[in-house]
């Protein structure tokens, strides 16, 4: 049954930075991570422990979460693709970690330098040494589509789940449309497949692009199949490393907007986030997308025009 | 049961050309039809017969329903909001006519100058004058929210649906979202009801914009309500006159894209649409959208790099 109200994981701070070649100021970060709490976002994506060679802009990752933790009730999560990088993330005080793998071999070897089973080994690993009370996300890359080899078999993301769910039971799930070439009924199909052969696995969680314009298509249909966290990134932030030039993950905005029309409650203020919208728009670098923005906006200049 | 094809209505040279000011020359305008078709579109709204102070634009229509005549096995509709339009629209060679009213008694009455029940009026003297062969079609506006009233109750669609139906029950009947704040679950709840209530109606169409982006989400919903004729605007030109510079039409090479992934036929070729919303995006003044565009074309910048 699709739920009357959906939790948003806001992944501008990470995801969407992330592709943004110039550094951003750590003051400027943090700014922002206000201003998606302000709008009323409680899971917010902030930073992940990566190598800082790799990726300089999280090069202040230990600085976003010790902030993050003066914002009342926020539950800040950040990435870390080994046990390694989990370390360095609990010893700077992160409550809620976020293990990325991918079921491509091409993509995650590209991403990590990992096969998927030495993956899953690591996984093992970091589930061995969480201390209790951290919270467990996993990300499942290219659960749809990979950049390197196309459409992905559901049968080989089933196989690799069925390994990662024994592990860690009580992990939140999240299949990642990494291309944005997953459809809605692929969407909903794998979903209710993943589903039916995991029950005990209580959270499910999307995370889609808007690269090929079914951002939000991709979003319902996840919601109708019961899918109640799902992730987006405020103006949609990020463009697509995989067609430079096109926009990249699908903007919280359009679907905030989107379930509202619906009835659906995400406890998110939409004047405020197109607010903070417009700031990361002016980020030098940025490559945003989204709709909703600039159609509110237009609305908001006619009636101040007919006032 | 959601189809395995759907029948795309191309709407650009109607819909889309209506709300570009500067004139585009009747020679450009056949090119476009011929570069739709050649795509593989067997139906597009072609002009609309209309006042030409009103819509200087449309002021070719007789011009255009000529040359759409050279083209083999083109379904060629033209939009006509009044009787005296139609039988300009016939003399001139018409086959298809589109007769479009608004549920909004606000829009109606700002869009034709009449009140809907003054317009149910006009529809059962175009239907008594309707030679035998020609086709008819039936656009009910503001079937989901109108730019000055908000959100259109269902009851009272289905109540003026209900006058509607029974003047020419073989009519096709497209829903359409005016303004682009349908939301998917409201698309799929009222054709539905609509279905279910007046199931004699065997061709149900959608019309949707992506001024909010739910361009493609909303197409997705009318599909799995078995809506098997959809609306579409290449290069997604239009624009929105409710919101300026906002997008407008669905784009049709991003339903064309989506409807491939899933499986479902459409019989356009993709690539030849693409070319021809490149030449659309360049027609002085065209506000254009769409997502799928830029991707592919990024893309084929990548393989012809990589290769």
């Amino acid at each position: 049954m699709a739920s009357a109200s959906i939790e948003l994981v806001e992944v501008c701070p990470r995801d969407g930075l992330q592709s943004v070649k110039t550094f951003v100021p750590t003051d400027i970060k943090i700014k922002l991570i206000r201003d998606l709490y302000a709008a009323g976002l409680r899971r917010i994506e902030i930073t992940s422990f990566v190598s800082s060679e790799a990726l300089p802009q999280m090069k202040d990752a230990k600085e976003i979460v010790a902030a993050a933790k003066s914002l009342d009730g926020l539950d800040a999560s950040v990435l870390v693709p080994t046990v390694r990088h989990a370390e360095r993330a609990l010893a700077a005080g992160a409550t809620h970690l976020v293990f990325v793998l991918s079921v491509s071999e091409a993509h995650n070897m590209s991403n990590v330098r990992r096969s998927p089973s030495e993956s899953v080994s690591e996984y093992e690993r970091l589930v061995a040494m969480m201390p209790a009370g951290i919270k467990l996300r996993l990300n499942v890359a290219t659960a749809f589509d990979c950049p390197m080899k196309g459409r992905i078999e559901e049968a080989a993301v089933l196989a690799l789940l069925a390994d990662l769910v024994l592990i860690a039971p009580n992990a939140e799930v999240a299949l990642c449309d990494t291309t944005g070439r997953a459809s809605p009924s692929h969407v909903a199909h794998l979903f209710t497949l993943a589903k039916a052969r995991f029950p005990t696995t209580a959270r499910w969680a999307f995370h889609g692009h808007d690269t090929y314009g079914l951002g939000t298509a991709n979003v319902f249909a996840a919601w109708q199949a019961a899918v109640n966290v799902i992730d987006a990134s405020c103006a949609g932030l990020g463009g697509c490393p995989f067609a430079p030039g096109a926009t990249g993950n699908v903007a919280t905005e359009d679907v905030v907007w989107m379930m509202d029309r619906m009835g659906v409650a995400s406890g998110i203020d939409i004047e405020l986030l197109c607010g903070a919208a417009e700031r990361i728009r002016l980020l030098p670098g940025a490559q945003t997308g989204g709709r909703v923005r600039d159609a509110l906006a237009s609305q908001r200049k006619l009636a101040i025009r007919a006032s």
